[in-house]
């Protein structure tokens, strides 16, 4: 049995004429309770102070490693110390895979180190390391009409700079270097591949993140070079000279580990069957401690769901926080957890994943049934109020919830503000220092917001329409 | 003989009236002269071709190291290149000390690297690293109040945070922790001390710096953690765990080695034996590629005599770039050149150093016998006309000609804009994409009027006035 709800009149209204019209009372009431929400969530500190025990406690967490099973049950003792209603965990089989040292260096025609970091994947050089020239590209397009000849027995240096933008535009034309860039410059006869990092800053703090081979092109080491290491070589090249250099990797494979994702709910108390999933990935790369990629979310959605249950009691439908397994590596928990729950996949009312660090929500984007968003203006309003406009009704949802919508799974995107995020993606830099604690609750509010309103709402969002665009 | 030039009447006009004071042909001359070397020097990319040459061609030169002799010759042929008249390097006695590895990890109640680097000068943990206990305290000041029981046997963590500052003014009431702490910690029983970096930045860079051991207390290993391992370590401490750490440590004394300090001068046409030194440090620390630190003021300090010498011609007086050896270890090529110069001394009108990184000049501070001061009114108007305003005469003139007033040698200090210079300063992160060419080029033009105005002009600043106050 379901409450009749709030949103019977709204569409009458048009968002400038709101306040001229007649609210009924269940609207006033809950416009009420969203504002009381929502206040209550920007005061509080549960989302910062989960990401600081995630990473003062656990730290880094690459699938399936110690970190890795230490973060589980960190995850599960959490969901258990906050009251969620149930607690579990359901395995999923990660790859595991260790970065070792990273070494390079120019040996001519000068003298220096370089800063460098495996991509995740990567094979290791020879054992004593590669000795040989270096080759520069400004990007894989470039590297991709190169003669063999030039790049024969050489190392591939792909010199493409990542553009800063509030939304990661910059990311997607230069992350493509990163994935496929072994792949390339192994057809070509390379030795090895070193990208400049992909990220916004100037430090000598590389970046890493997933690279991919293909079963019949040669495995070569693939590495990226800080912004400012890329500096350096960079003027070496330009200035026309043979830059020779020493690269050692000793990056290993160690086979199928058993990992989770980690699962706490509150359960529904009217329509228990259906699901609103909020979520973020527990793994995260070895370096840093995670804490903007993606303890900021971990602490996001947990924050959101527990303090849903605080300040409005139980809700009517589920909220089911995901905490996602190794996600860095290939989504492989998210593509578990569907494949695991495809028979309830139709239950779930809307799923959100939070993984863009700690930046401010400036916009939501929803990819909703089109009835469901005319219906969801409460929502919309109420996330106005705390800087949130509302976008499109393309969303993606996020990396872990992105195969649900062919599902027809509904999805919402609440777009972070990234300007800085790609200063400190896959870097030692991923530090707690970097999380604004402000922002996080304002992140934490949003959450509270769409988790509250959808689960106590009878809105039917479903089915989700088929997406026309690439917007995440 | 002398030339008569510019400031006979300057002294009689107020610095506010001055527009209106009848100028003499020369007084116009000299402002015109001075604005268009001005012109000259901020549109001149050569000081910053200066320190990318540097930072690129030789990179890291800790004090007697290969860096340091490559960088010796690297500034001999630069000179050269550059057509400086006398060309020449004195023989300085450095220590040459090096790093090696430096890891730290927390083992229990969590278990997390940290991230340190082992402070200048220190002594290696014994072979197989330490495992023990930490205690913290929040300045040298409460550590020297401490019980030796608690401290025994332990690792000392001062945990004093440095305050961001225009002047560097957070730099002398921390530093003191990395120079003194490990004398203080070793008289309480302490096996290692390791202190929260001196550096205003929220990073992973731990920051260097020389340390300083007491012949009486034993020597025991001294290192810094980066801001944000510290803060990681701090939020353990503030939780009352007791914390383990494992630190190993492989620095390593190498005894004596011979450097250089590297001189190049434009001679004066009219009075050869008197001397405008302007000088920066030719060392660095071996972690970053030493762009700020002093690349920055080597380039400073270099395109302004060649820019003067392009576009005003031959100086007066002679005007002498000394880089020096060995900075960092404590003023060891200053010291040395103080000592072999002594007899020509009193020869030199002004000495001022460039070695506070890269941010622009906002003050003069100088060290002049009084009527001096008022004769300059030229160069202070010049340099107003670059955001430069006059300040106090009671100037050091930078640590390595700071033992010169003393012996009567007058001093200037152009006060740069050190905002985020402690962000970077004595890490891997102090590289060339820190400097900011446009603000590199207005130290230039800053020390071309300083010096093109005093080697041109008959000005006797000398002898220089004792100093009253500490200012720098």
């Amino acid at each position: 049995m379901k409450a009749a709800l709030f949103y019977p009149t709204l569409a009458l209204c048009s968002a400038l004429l709101l306040s001229a019209c007649t609210s009924t009372p269940q609207q006033s009431a809950v416009s009420a309770d969203l504002a009381r929400l929502s206040d209550s969530a920007l005061k509080s500190e549960l989302a910062y102070d989960v990401v600081k025990s995630l990473t003062v406690e656990v730290g880094p967490r690459i699938a399936g490693s110690e970190g890795d099973k230490r973060a589980v049950v960190w995850a599960e003792e959490k969901f258990k110390a906050l009251g969620f209603d149930k607690v579990y965990k359901e395995p999923v089989r990660v790859r595991n895979w260790s970065r070792g040292i990273a070494d390079a260096k120019v040996i001519a025609p000068y003298q220096q180190k370089l800063f460098i970091t495996a991509l995740g994947g990567s094979v290791a050089t020879p054992e004593g390391g590669l000795i040989t020239q270096v080759v520069m590209f400004d990007s894989l397009a470039s590297l991709k009409k190169a003669d063999a000849a030039q790049i024969h027995d050489k190392i591939v240096f792909i010199n493409q700079r990542m553009q800063r933008d509030r939304a990661g535009k910059g990311y997607g034309p230069v992350v493509i270097g990163r994935s496929q860039g072994a792949i390339e410059a192994a057809k070509l006869g390379a030795k090895a591949v070193l990208i400049r990092s992909v990220g916004t800053d100037n430090s000598r703090f590389a970046h890493t993140g997933v690279m991919q081979y293909s079963d019949d092109v040669e495995k070569i080491p693939a590495g990226a070079l800080s912004n400012a290491d890329a500096d350096n070589l960079q003027a070496m090249l330009d200035a026309g000279k043979d830059v020779t250099l020493a690269v050692e990797m000793r990056a290993k494979e160690h086979g199928w580990q058993t990992s989770y994702n980690v699962i706490g709910e509150f359960t529904g108390s009217e329509s228990p069957e259906e699901i609103v999933l909020i979520g973020a990935h527990l793994d995260s790369w070895d370096e840093g401690t995670g804490a903007l990629d993606d303890g900021a979310g971990v602490g996001i959605v947990t924050g959101a769901a527990k303090i849903i249950k605080n300040v409005m009691g139980q809700p009517k439908r589920t909220i089911r926080v995901v905490l996602y397994a190794s996600e860095e590596f290939g989504l492989t928990g998210a593509q578990e957890y569907t494949r695991k729950h495809k028979a309830e996949l139709s239950n779930i009312i809307v799923a959100a994943e939070s993984d863009f660090g700690a930046g401010e929500i400036y916009q939501i984007d929803t990819l909703f049934a089109p009835a469901a968003v005319e219906q969801a203006k409460p929502l919309f309003e109420a996330l106005a109020n705390i800087g949130v406009t509302q976008g499109h009704n393309q969303a993606g949802g996020g990396p872990d919830v992105s195969m649900l919508p062919k599902y027809g799974v509904p999805v919402v995107s609440l777009l972070q503000d990234g300007t800085y995020y790609f200063d400190y993606h896959h870097t030692a830099n991923d530090t707690l220092d970097k999380v604004d604690p402000k922002a996080l609750a304002q992140n934490q509010a949003a959450y509270a917001l769409l988790a509250y309103f959808m689960a106590n709402s009878e809105i039917d969002t479903r089915p989700a329409p088929a997406k026309t665009t690439n917007s995440h």
